[in-house]
């Protein structure tokens, strides 16, 4: 998929915070010297499978065609779960098969996976296999490596991101993502009605953060392309107490409210 | 600018934390591949124009000639703000017209800017003109591109850094950063007395931390030539209750005391 | 000891947090334009040497020969404590010569030192050797120097990791490295008995961490070699309040409690 005189791109995800991350880039740098990592993130919370779902899908389009994506959430390591390798769109996916690489993977197309065969996982670490196992695997695909050269074809588990529920007068939705400005990222990908509550309080519908005074709640399609309720100038994850998983209800105003 | 043999270097800074400067480096990948993207911090305080504009000016300078930098601290997105290319002492700085970039371009030399014409903006995600606008000037600066092929030349918005009031007896001046050891660096590059006093306190002027003695605070000119207010082996930010913005009172003291 | 076809790899480790190592990194690239550069951890807690040094060697055996590592907790900056460079196992590395390198270095094989001579701090900031010595050295070392171009051998300062004392039933240990699951690491690379008690709490010995039940505490060997106090899907750190530096006793415990 690369072309010879291109270094190929190898993105980053995980829940490791600083410490293992690196050890990742060395498996790869040891066996793919010229790929360029670009981190997307590595404080997902803890084991939080959904929100590291997210958070690929959203950045995983802004790559070229060719990029490799290595991503690890993984709560079930050292057990019986497998492992995949996931192509769409152009782009190659690598990690656990838990749903994490699928929202990404269906964001770009229609998605074919492999298992990675048992033998790969010899001698890794129980606790480590994004190290020892998917970042190597990520370097072999970033150096042509074909994805069913890891093992056979199959139906990876199936993980849904954008399936809040809406009806005439509310809607019930789930936090996916916290930002960093305490921005609050629900699984909608559309707002179906002028006037928004949620526990009590107006939150003004707005296209831009500056449209709302200081200090007022707001609900805008994020530039993710998912709904997202901020708090100009401040943290509606703080004003409204929200972290990821979280289930949330959102009613339909009234335009004089 | 650049030699045709070498890679350009693209820094960021942003006060995004983790889940959107991954989109910014992608959009920047997919148009500049040999590019090399060096991040100086995405951790400035939400919205503080200033003390992104002190990171930003601490770091500019020790890169090489022919860096492009790439700076969002942008409470501004999506209302009339202009955005920018900054040219000076052979960098290229592009972001936000909101003063953002101005004390770097200044440290760096006399800067000329440029404004990114409204034609770059169609299309954009209104909150994020970051990843939609800014990265795709950045890689295009990086690939050659000239700052006035964006739109015509202007006068940017201005920001002054190092403007502490100073008088015989006292200093009043505003925190513009707190590092990772939580030293408080202030709007100050000269220290004017032997002993300085600060809420009570008498600060040690030193050259290094390991002067001081255990827990004692002491001001320095510290590496980026601010004022520094430490505590050797712990917080000035803890000890003195302080953050970005807030403004202080330092105090001539006696050498007796 | 690099092909000259090859791209040096510098990996960065601090205590220094966001601000700081982007200034050590443009210092590297203006004088090694090439060199690929990978951050390790800079949330080090501060001034902790144990913990850097745990860090480093975690991490650096797993890029390839030839790697330069530049690590900086330099509670000493700007007195007389020496620099050094210290070759062994293929690997470089240059820091403080305050025992930061040497556990990652005696990991890798047979460590030669070598100090960096006075000449090298002119004009250093007294406050950030990091940027002014010990980053220009990185880069002169990936370009090619020798490690004996910067002074004379020496012995440097050691510092043990896997120093835990072990009798028949108990071992007291000290706590040296927090990861981002609140994982607590412990200077053993061992774990002498099937049932181990901390504070009153059993812990289950491992091999994984979905071997536990939720919330229930573990002991393992993690992917870094030493013993390690997990919850699974929660937090050691916080069920036992335990942080890098603090000294802790485990007790042999009956198969039968």
């Amino acid at each position: 998929m690369q072309r010879s005189s291109e270094r190929s791109i190898i993105t980053l995800l995980s829940d490791f915070g600083s410490l293992y991350p690196a050890q990742m880039k060395g498996a790869i740098l040891s066996r793919a010297r010229d790929a360029v990592l670009v981190d997307i993130a590595h404080d997902v919370p803890p084991q939080d499978v959904r929100a590291g779902a997210f958070a690929l899908m959203a950045a995983a389009r802004h790559f070229p065609a060719g990029t490799v994506h290595l991503a690890v959430v993984d709560p079930g390591v050292g057990t019986g779960r497998l492992g995949i390798v996931v192509e769409s769109g152009g782009h190659t996916f690598v990690g656990p098969d838990n749903g994490l690489l699928i929202p990404a993977a269906r964001s770009l197309g229609v998605p074919e996976a492999w298992m990675i065969d048992q033998v790969f996982f010899e001698g890794a670490s129980p606790t480590f296999h994004g190290r020892d196992v998917f970042a190597p695997a990520a370097a072999a695909l970033a150096s042509g490596a074909a994805p069913s050269s890891f093992g056979p074809r199959i139906s990876p588990k199936e993980l849904q991101m954008g399936s809040a529920e809406i009806s005439e007068d509310w809607m019930e939705a789930e936090v996916v993502y916290v930002d960093g400005f305490g921005n609050v990222i629900i699984n909608a990908t559309e707002i179906p009605w002028d006037v928004v509550i949620l526990a009590g309080r107006r939150l003004m519908r707005a296209r831009t953060y500056a449209e709302a005074g200081p200090d007022e709640p707001l609900i805008t399609i994020g530039s993710h392309g998912f709904a997202e309720i901020a708090v100009r100038g401040g943290s509606a994850e703080g004003l409204f107490g929200l972290a990821p998983g979280d289930r949330i209800l959102l009613e339909r105003g009234n335009c004089s409210e």
